[in-house]
Protein backbone atom coordinates (compact mmCIF):
# COMPACT_ATOMS: atom_id res chain seq x y z
CA UNK A 1 0.00 0.00 0.00
CA UNK A 2 2.71 2.27 0.80
CA UNK A 3 4.58 1.46 -2.82
CA UNK A 4 1.54 2.07 -4.54
CA UNK A 5 1.06 5.71 -2.59
CA UNK A 6 4.29 6.66 -3.28
CA UNK A 7 4.30 5.51 -7.02
CA UNK A 8 1.00 7.31 -7.11
CA UNK A 9 2.17 10.91 -6.39
CA UNK A 10 5.43 9.61 -7.95
CA UNK A 11 3.90 9.94 -11.27
CA UNK A 12 2.64 13.59 -10.65
CA UNK A 13 2.89 16.29 -13.17
CA UNK A 14 4.81 17.75 -10.64
CA UNK A 15 6.96 14.90 -9.81
CA UNK A 16 8.00 12.38 -12.37
CA UNK A 17 5.01 13.43 -14.28
CA UNK A 18 4.38 10.05 -15.92
CA UNK A 19 1.47 9.17 -17.76
CA UNK A 20 1.85 5.18 -18.14
CA UNK A 21 2.97 2.66 -15.39
CA UNK A 22 2.80 -1.03 -15.67
CA UNK A 23 0.98 -0.20 -19.19
CA UNK A 24 -1.55 1.19 -18.06
CA UNK A 25 -2.70 5.49 -17.47
CA UNK A 26 -1.97 6.58 -14.45
CA UNK A 27 -3.99 7.58 -11.15
CA UNK A 28 -4.16 11.40 -12.18
CA UNK A 29 -4.71 10.78 -16.15
CA UNK A 30 -7.40 8.93 -15.05
CA UNK A 31 -8.90 10.47 -12.13
CA UNK A 32 -7.50 13.80 -12.02
CA UNK A 33 -4.31 15.28 -9.65
CA UNK A 34 -6.16 16.07 -7.30
CA UNK A 35 -8.16 12.74 -6.60
CA UNK A 36 -4.55 11.45 -7.15
CA UNK A 37 -3.08 13.22 -4.14
CA UNK A 38 -5.41 11.95 -2.17
CA UNK A 39 -5.39 8.66 -3.35
CA UNK A 40 -1.88 8.32 -2.33
CA UNK A 41 -2.79 9.81 1.20
CA UNK A 42 -5.27 7.22 1.71
CA UNK A 43 -3.14 4.06 0.83
CA UNK A 44 -0.09 5.62 2.65
CA UNK A 45 -2.73 6.40 5.87
CA UNK A 46 -4.27 2.32 5.37
CA UNK A 47 -1.51 0.82 5.47
CA UNK A 48 -0.74 1.68 9.28
CA UNK A 49 -4.48 1.26 9.54
CA UNK A 50 -4.03 -2.48 8.47
CA UNK A 51 -0.70 -3.65 10.46
CA UNK A 52 -2.50 -1.72 13.48
CA UNK A 53 -5.80 -3.66 13.46
CA UNK A 54 -4.85 -7.01 11.78
CA UNK A 55 -2.00 -7.61 12.71
CA UNK A 56 -2.56 -11.16 15.10
CA UNK A 57 -0.26 -13.58 16.97
CA UNK A 58 2.32 -11.05 17.85
CA UNK A 59 2.51 -9.11 20.62
CA UNK A 60 1.69 -5.30 20.48
CA UNK A 61 4.90 -4.30 21.02
CA UNK A 62 6.67 -5.78 17.58
CA UNK A 63 3.83 -4.45 16.34
CA UNK A 64 4.15 -0.88 17.24
CA UNK A 65 8.11 -1.28 15.97
CA UNK A 66 7.42 -2.17 12.87
CA UNK A 67 5.09 0.31 12.32
CA UNK A 68 7.74 2.89 13.71
CA UNK A 69 10.22 1.47 11.09
CA UNK A 70 7.89 1.08 8.00
CA UNK A 71 7.52 5.17 9.10
CA UNK A 72 10.93 6.08 9.21
CA UNK A 73 11.63 4.18 6.11
CA UNK A 74 8.96 6.03 4.50
CA UNK A 75 9.33 9.41 5.67
CA UNK A 76 11.90 12.30 5.94
CA UNK A 77 14.59 9.98 6.45
CA UNK A 78 13.60 7.47 4.54
CA UNK A 79 11.73 7.24 0.99
CA UNK A 80 10.67 11.07 1.48
CA UNK A 81 14.19 12.01 1.76
CA UNK A 82 15.62 9.93 -1.00
CA UNK A 83 13.13 11.66 -3.32
CA UNK A 84 13.91 15.03 -2.15
CA UNK A 85 17.64 14.85 -3.05
CA UNK A 86 16.61 13.20 -6.24
CA UNK A 87 14.90 16.28 -6.95
CA UNK A 88 17.14 18.55 -6.11
CA UNK A 89 19.89 16.55 -8.00
CA UNK A 90 17.54 16.82 -11.55
CA UNK A 91 20.15 18.34 -14.26
CA UNK A 92 23.05 18.36 -12.15
CA UNK A 93 26.45 16.47 -12.29
CA UNK A 94 25.90 14.37 -9.01
CA UNK A 95 28.67 11.54 -7.33
CA UNK A 96 28.42 7.96 -6.71
CA UNK A 97 27.66 8.87 -3.17
CA UNK A 98 24.71 11.27 -3.28
CA UNK A 99 23.47 8.55 -5.80
CA UNK A 100 23.34 5.84 -3.37
CA UNK A 101 22.28 7.79 -0.82
CA UNK A 102 19.51 8.94 -3.22
CA UNK A 103 18.53 5.03 -3.87
CA UNK A 104 19.67 3.93 -0.53
CA UNK A 105 16.57 6.56 0.81
CA UNK A 106 13.93 6.16 -2.51
CA UNK A 107 14.01 2.42 -2.74
CA UNK A 108 15.94 0.02 -0.44
CA UNK A 109 14.60 1.53 3.13
CA UNK A 110 11.14 0.41 2.01
CA UNK A 111 12.41 -2.78 0.90
CA UNK A 112 14.57 -3.09 4.55
CA UNK A 113 11.30 -2.71 6.53
CA UNK A 114 9.00 -5.08 4.27
CA UNK A 115 11.67 -7.81 4.66
CA UNK A 116 12.69 -7.35 8.63
CA UNK A 117 8.56 -6.30 10.14
CA UNK A 118 7.98 -10.67 9.61
CA UNK A 119 11.46 -11.28 11.63
CA UNK A 120 10.38 -8.28 14.05
CA UNK A 121 6.79 -9.42 14.53
CA UNK A 122 8.01 -13.08 15.37
CA UNK A 123 10.75 -11.98 18.04
CA UNK A 124 13.61 -12.87 16.17
CA UNK A 125 17.32 -11.63 16.99
CA UNK A 126 19.12 -8.77 16.54
CA UNK A 127 22.04 -10.49 14.66
CA UNK A 128 19.07 -11.85 12.31
CA UNK A 129 17.24 -8.81 11.39
CA UNK A 130 20.47 -7.09 10.79
CA UNK A 131 21.90 -9.47 8.05
CA UNK A 132 17.69 -9.24 6.51
CA UNK A 133 18.51 -5.72 6.75
CA UNK A 134 21.78 -5.69 4.72
CA UNK A 135 20.15 -8.35 2.06
CA UNK A 136 17.55 -5.64 1.68
CA UNK A 137 20.09 -2.67 1.21
CA UNK A 138 21.85 -4.93 -1.47
CA UNK A 139 19.02 -5.83 -3.53
CA UNK A 140 17.48 -2.48 -3.11
CA UNK A 141 20.69 -1.24 -4.91
CA UNK A 142 20.77 -3.35 -7.60
CA UNK A 143 17.29 -3.15 -8.04
CA UNK A 144 18.15 0.14 -8.90
CA UNK A 145 20.78 -0.19 -10.93
CA UNK A 146 19.33 -3.02 -13.05
CA UNK A 147 15.95 -0.31 -12.78
CA UNK A 148 18.41 2.68 -14.72
CA UNK A 149 19.69 -0.32 -16.84
CA UNK A 150 16.64 -1.12 -18.66
CA UNK A 151 15.51 2.59 -18.67
CA UNK A 152 18.25 2.46 -21.67
CA UNK A 153 18.04 -1.05 -22.81
CA UNK A 154 14.49 -1.85 -22.64
CA UNK A 155 11.23 -0.75 -24.61
CA UNK A 156 7.91 1.27 -23.51
CA UNK A 157 6.06 -1.63 -24.42
CA UNK A 158 8.20 -3.97 -22.14
CA UNK A 159 8.64 -2.33 -19.37
CA UNK A 160 4.73 -0.66 -19.00
CA UNK A 161 6.31 3.06 -18.84
CA UNK A 162 7.95 5.05 -20.72
CA UNK A 163 11.80 4.60 -21.38
CA UNK A 164 14.57 6.82 -22.18
CA UNK A 165 13.68 9.31 -19.91
CA UNK A 166 16.33 10.01 -17.49
CA UNK A 167 19.11 10.49 -20.71
CA UNK A 168 16.57 13.13 -21.94
CA UNK A 169 16.23 14.93 -18.04
CA UNK A 170 19.83 14.50 -17.91
CA UNK A 171 19.32 12.13 -14.49
CA UNK A 172 22.15 10.95 -12.61
CA UNK A 173 21.98 7.12 -12.82
CA UNK A 174 24.55 4.61 -12.26
CA UNK A 175 24.71 3.56 -15.97
CA UNK A 176 25.46 7.24 -16.88
CA UNK A 177 28.43 7.42 -13.96
CA UNK A 178 30.09 3.33 -14.79
CA UNK A 179 28.55 2.72 -18.13
CA UNK A 180 26.32 -0.17 -18.73
CA UNK A 181 29.05 -3.24 -18.61
CA UNK A 182 29.58 -2.11 -15.07
CA UNK A 183 26.52 -0.91 -13.88
CA UNK A 184 25.41 -4.69 -14.69
CA UNK A 185 28.68 -6.04 -12.85
CA UNK A 186 28.01 -4.02 -9.66
CA UNK A 187 24.29 -5.64 -9.68
CA UNK A 188 25.19 -8.67 -9.96
CA UNK A 189 27.38 -8.43 -7.58
CA UNK A 190 25.34 -7.06 -4.79
CA UNK A 191 22.60 -9.58 -5.63
CA UNK A 192 25.32 -12.11 -4.80
CA UNK A 193 26.59 -10.38 -1.51
CA UNK A 194 23.19 -9.98 -0.87
CA UNK A 195 22.48 -13.82 -1.21
CA UNK A 196 25.41 -14.65 0.87
CA UNK A 197 23.62 -12.77 4.04
CA UNK A 198 21.36 -15.61 4.58
CA UNK A 199 24.21 -18.10 4.88
CA UNK A 200 22.75 -20.74 7.63
CA UNK A 201 19.30 -19.60 7.12
CA UNK A 202 18.66 -23.05 5.28
CA UNK A 203 15.42 -23.61 3.23
CA UNK A 204 13.56 -20.65 4.86
CA UNK A 205 15.43 -18.30 3.11
CA UNK A 206 14.34 -19.73 -0.43
CA UNK A 207 11.99 -17.12 -1.29
CA UNK A 208 14.28 -14.55 -0.35
CA UNK A 209 17.61 -15.84 -2.58
CA UNK A 210 14.74 -16.19 -5.72
CA UNK A 211 13.73 -12.56 -5.20
CA UNK A 212 17.33 -11.41 -5.11
CA UNK A 213 18.10 -13.51 -8.68
CA UNK A 214 14.93 -11.91 -9.64
CA UNK A 215 16.59 -8.77 -9.33
CA UNK A 216 19.11 -8.63 -12.11
CA UNK A 217 17.09 -11.93 -14.15
CA UNK A 218 14.51 -9.79 -14.92
CA UNK A 219 14.52 -7.61 -18.42
CA UNK A 220 11.26 -5.64 -17.98
CA UNK B 1 1.07 16.81 12.18
CA UNK B 2 -1.69 15.03 10.15
CA UNK B 3 -3.88 18.26 10.37
CA UNK B 4 -0.40 19.75 8.79
CA UNK B 5 -0.27 17.28 6.07
CA UNK B 6 -3.59 17.65 5.23
CA UNK B 7 -3.74 21.21 4.98
CA UNK B 8 -0.24 20.94 2.68
CA UNK B 9 -2.27 18.89 -0.02
CA UNK B 10 -5.33 20.39 0.54
CA UNK B 11 -3.58 23.97 -0.89
CA UNK B 12 -2.08 22.66 -4.20
CA UNK B 13 -3.05 23.71 -7.01
CA UNK B 14 -5.24 20.63 -7.92
CA UNK B 15 -7.06 20.90 -5.03
CA UNK B 16 -7.84 24.45 -3.38
CA UNK B 17 -5.35 25.97 -4.93
CA UNK B 18 -4.42 28.71 -2.08
CA UNK B 19 -1.47 30.89 -2.56
CA UNK B 20 -2.11 31.94 1.72
CA UNK B 21 -2.26 29.96 5.11
CA UNK B 22 -2.28 32.04 8.30
CA UNK B 23 -0.88 35.17 6.48
CA UNK B 24 1.89 32.96 4.64
CA UNK B 25 2.76 31.62 1.64
CA UNK B 26 1.66 28.14 1.24
CA UNK B 27 4.06 25.29 0.87
CA UNK B 28 4.08 24.56 -2.55
CA UNK B 29 4.31 28.67 -3.22
CA UNK B 30 7.71 28.58 -1.39
CA UNK B 31 9.24 25.19 -2.25
CA UNK B 32 7.23 23.97 -5.12
CA UNK B 33 4.74 21.39 -5.69
CA UNK B 34 6.80 18.80 -5.73
CA UNK B 35 8.53 19.15 -2.10
CA UNK B 36 4.95 20.05 -1.14
CA UNK B 37 3.53 17.13 -1.84
CA UNK B 38 6.44 15.08 -0.40
CA UNK B 39 6.53 17.46 2.93
CA UNK B 40 2.44 16.11 3.39
CA UNK B 41 3.05 12.60 2.97
CA UNK B 42 6.45 12.98 5.28
CA UNK B 43 4.10 14.70 8.19
CA UNK B 44 2.02 12.21 7.45
CA UNK B 45 3.71 9.38 8.01
CA UNK B 46 5.96 10.82 10.99
CA UNK B 47 2.67 11.17 12.80
CA UNK B 48 2.38 7.48 13.15
CA UNK B 49 5.81 7.01 13.74
CA UNK B 50 5.81 9.84 16.90
CA UNK B 51 2.97 7.65 18.58
CA UNK B 52 4.16 4.29 18.05
CA UNK B 53 7.59 5.34 19.06
CA UNK B 54 6.78 7.72 21.70
CA UNK B 55 3.91 7.03 23.46
CA UNK B 56 4.74 5.79 27.14
CA UNK B 57 3.09 4.72 29.90
CA UNK B 58 0.34 3.28 27.91
CA UNK B 59 -0.49 -0.47 27.22
CA UNK B 60 1.04 -1.20 23.48
CA UNK B 61 -2.21 -2.76 22.99
CA UNK B 62 -4.27 1.00 23.51
CA UNK B 63 -1.20 2.90 21.41
CA UNK B 64 -3.02 0.32 18.60
CA UNK B 65 -5.97 1.39 18.77
CA UNK B 66 -4.72 5.09 18.65
CA UNK B 67 -2.91 4.57 15.42
CA UNK B 68 -5.96 2.73 14.33
CA UNK B 69 -8.30 5.13 14.67
CA UNK B 70 -6.26 7.96 13.84
CA UNK B 71 -5.50 6.05 10.20
CA UNK B 72 -9.46 5.56 9.78
CA UNK B 73 -9.99 9.25 10.65
CA UNK B 74 -7.65 10.33 7.80
CA UNK B 75 -8.13 7.95 5.08
CA UNK B 76 -10.50 7.02 2.46
CA UNK B 77 -13.51 6.84 5.58
CA UNK B 78 -12.71 9.59 6.90
CA UNK B 79 -10.84 12.85 6.11
CA UNK B 80 -9.94 11.47 2.28
CA UNK B 81 -13.30 10.85 1.91
CA UNK B 82 -14.84 13.80 2.54
CA UNK B 83 -12.67 15.52 0.24
CA UNK B 84 -13.74 13.31 -2.21
CA UNK B 85 -17.34 13.86 -1.99
CA UNK B 86 -16.83 17.95 -1.50
CA UNK B 87 -14.30 18.01 -5.13
CA UNK B 88 -17.08 15.95 -6.83
CA UNK B 89 -20.19 18.43 -4.96
CA UNK B 90 -17.97 21.21 -6.95
CA UNK B 91 -20.73 23.38 -9.11
CA UNK B 92 -23.31 21.26 -7.94
CA UNK B 93 -26.50 21.95 -5.99
CA UNK B 94 -26.15 19.79 -2.75
CA UNK B 95 -28.37 19.09 0.39
CA UNK B 96 -27.74 19.14 3.51
CA UNK B 97 -27.01 15.70 4.17
CA UNK B 98 -24.37 15.31 1.71
CA UNK B 99 -22.90 18.69 3.26
CA UNK B 100 -22.98 17.36 6.58
CA UNK B 101 -21.33 13.95 5.16
CA UNK B 102 -18.62 16.19 3.84
CA UNK B 103 -17.60 18.01 7.17
CA UNK B 104 -18.24 14.69 9.40
CA UNK B 105 -15.87 13.36 7.34
CA UNK B 106 -13.10 16.15 6.28
CA UNK B 107 -12.88 17.97 9.58
CA UNK B 108 -14.70 15.83 12.47
CA UNK B 109 -13.66 12.86 12.19
CA UNK B 110 -9.83 13.48 12.87
CA UNK B 111 -11.10 16.25 15.76
CA UNK B 112 -13.05 12.81 17.12
CA UNK B 113 -9.66 10.86 16.94
CA UNK B 114 -7.81 13.96 18.91
CA UNK B 115 -10.14 14.04 21.46
CA UNK B 116 -10.92 10.20 22.45
CA UNK B 117 -6.73 9.36 21.66
CA UNK B 118 -6.09 10.60 25.60
CA UNK B 119 -8.83 8.69 27.21
CA UNK B 120 -8.61 5.59 24.61
CA UNK B 121 -4.95 5.51 26.03
CA UNK B 122 -5.99 5.84 29.66
CA UNK B 123 -8.44 2.83 29.15
CA UNK B 124 -11.47 4.99 29.62
CA UNK B 125 -15.15 3.31 29.39
CA UNK B 126 -16.50 3.30 26.25
CA UNK B 127 -19.54 5.25 27.24
CA UNK B 128 -16.97 8.19 28.20
CA UNK B 129 -15.49 7.55 25.02
CA UNK B 130 -19.02 7.64 23.24
CA UNK B 131 -19.52 10.70 24.74
CA UNK B 132 -16.38 12.31 23.73
CA UNK B 133 -17.16 11.04 20.05
CA UNK B 134 -20.61 12.81 20.33
CA UNK B 135 -18.48 16.09 21.72
CA UNK B 136 -15.93 16.41 19.03
CA UNK B 137 -18.51 15.55 16.31
CA UNK B 138 -20.28 18.48 17.33
CA UNK B 139 -17.85 21.08 17.35
CA UNK B 140 -16.15 19.71 14.68
CA UNK B 141 -19.60 20.52 12.57
CA UNK B 142 -19.88 23.95 14.13
CA UNK B 143 -16.10 24.85 13.27
CA UNK B 144 -17.13 24.38 9.94
CA UNK B 145 -20.05 26.53 9.95
CA UNK B 146 -18.07 29.18 11.97
CA UNK B 147 -15.64 29.11 8.62
CA UNK B 148 -18.25 29.26 5.80
CA UNK B 149 -19.55 32.19 8.37
CA UNK B 150 -16.32 33.63 8.70
CA UNK B 151 -15.27 33.01 4.84
CA UNK B 152 -18.26 35.68 3.87
CA UNK B 153 -18.24 38.33 7.14
CA UNK B 154 -14.32 38.18 7.48
CA UNK B 155 -11.56 40.19 5.65
CA UNK B 156 -8.46 37.98 4.17
CA UNK B 157 -6.41 40.17 6.35
CA UNK B 158 -7.75 38.88 9.64
CA UNK B 159 -8.32 35.35 8.89
CA UNK B 160 -4.59 35.29 6.98
CA UNK B 161 -5.81 33.34 3.90
CA UNK B 162 -8.63 33.79 0.93
CA UNK B 163 -12.26 34.80 1.33
CA UNK B 164 -14.97 34.94 -0.40
CA UNK B 165 -13.87 31.77 -2.16
CA UNK B 166 -16.70 29.36 -1.47
CA UNK B 167 -19.19 32.01 -3.24
CA UNK B 168 -16.50 32.72 -6.37
CA UNK B 169 -16.73 28.76 -6.74
CA UNK B 170 -20.40 28.69 -5.99
CA UNK B 171 -18.99 26.20 -3.23
CA UNK B 172 -21.77 24.09 -1.00
CA UNK B 173 -21.54 26.01 2.57
CA UNK B 174 -24.40 25.99 5.25
CA UNK B 175 -24.84 29.93 4.97
CA UNK B 176 -26.02 29.02 1.37
CA UNK B 177 -27.68 26.42 2.66
CA UNK B 178 -29.64 28.17 5.60
CA UNK B 179 -28.38 31.75 5.67
CA UNK B 180 -26.13 33.61 7.75
CA UNK B 181 -28.23 34.32 10.80
CA UNK B 182 -29.48 30.28 10.93
CA UNK B 183 -25.80 29.41 10.27
CA UNK B 184 -24.81 31.40 13.43
CA UNK B 185 -27.56 29.79 15.31
CA UNK B 186 -26.77 25.97 14.27
CA UNK B 187 -23.66 26.77 15.33
CA UNK B 188 -23.97 28.12 18.37
CA UNK B 189 -26.57 25.26 19.25
CA UNK B 190 -24.13 22.32 18.33
CA UNK B 191 -21.64 24.37 20.47
CA UNK B 192 -24.08 24.11 23.83
CA UNK B 193 -24.90 20.46 23.24
CA UNK B 194 -21.01 19.66 22.75
CA UNK B 195 -20.85 21.19 26.13
CA UNK B 196 -23.69 19.10 27.74
CA UNK B 197 -22.14 15.61 26.63
CA UNK B 198 -19.28 16.94 29.41
CA UNK B 199 -21.77 16.97 32.46
CA UNK B 200 -20.07 15.66 35.05
CA UNK B 201 -17.26 15.39 34.16
CA UNK B 202 -16.18 18.08 36.56
CA UNK B 203 -12.98 20.18 36.38
CA UNK B 204 -11.14 17.94 33.72
CA UNK B 205 -13.56 18.89 31.05
CA UNK B 206 -12.87 22.40 31.35
CA UNK B 207 -10.90 22.95 28.16
CA UNK B 208 -12.63 20.86 26.59
CA UNK B 209 -15.68 23.71 27.61
CA UNK B 210 -13.14 26.51 26.77
CA UNK B 211 -12.24 24.78 23.46
CA UNK B 212 -16.04 24.33 22.44
CA UNK B 213 -16.64 27.73 23.33
CA UNK B 214 -13.73 29.63 21.23
CA UNK B 215 -15.80 27.98 18.13
CA UNK B 216 -17.99 30.59 18.05
CA UNK B 217 -16.45 33.08 19.48
CA UNK B 218 -13.55 33.16 16.79
CA UNK B 219 -13.30 36.06 14.51
CA UNK B 220 -10.59 34.82 12.43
Amino acid sequence: MVHTMSLIHDDLPAMDNDDYRRGQLTNHKVYGEDVAVLAGDALLTYAFEHIASQTSGAPPQQVLKVIADLAKAVGAAGLVGGQIVDLASEGKEIDEQTLTYIHMHKTAALLEVSVTAGATLAGADQSVIERLKRYAQRIGLAFQIVDDVLDITSTSEALGKSVGKDVAVQKATYPRLWGLEESQRKAQELVDQAISELDGFEARSQPLIAIARYITARTY
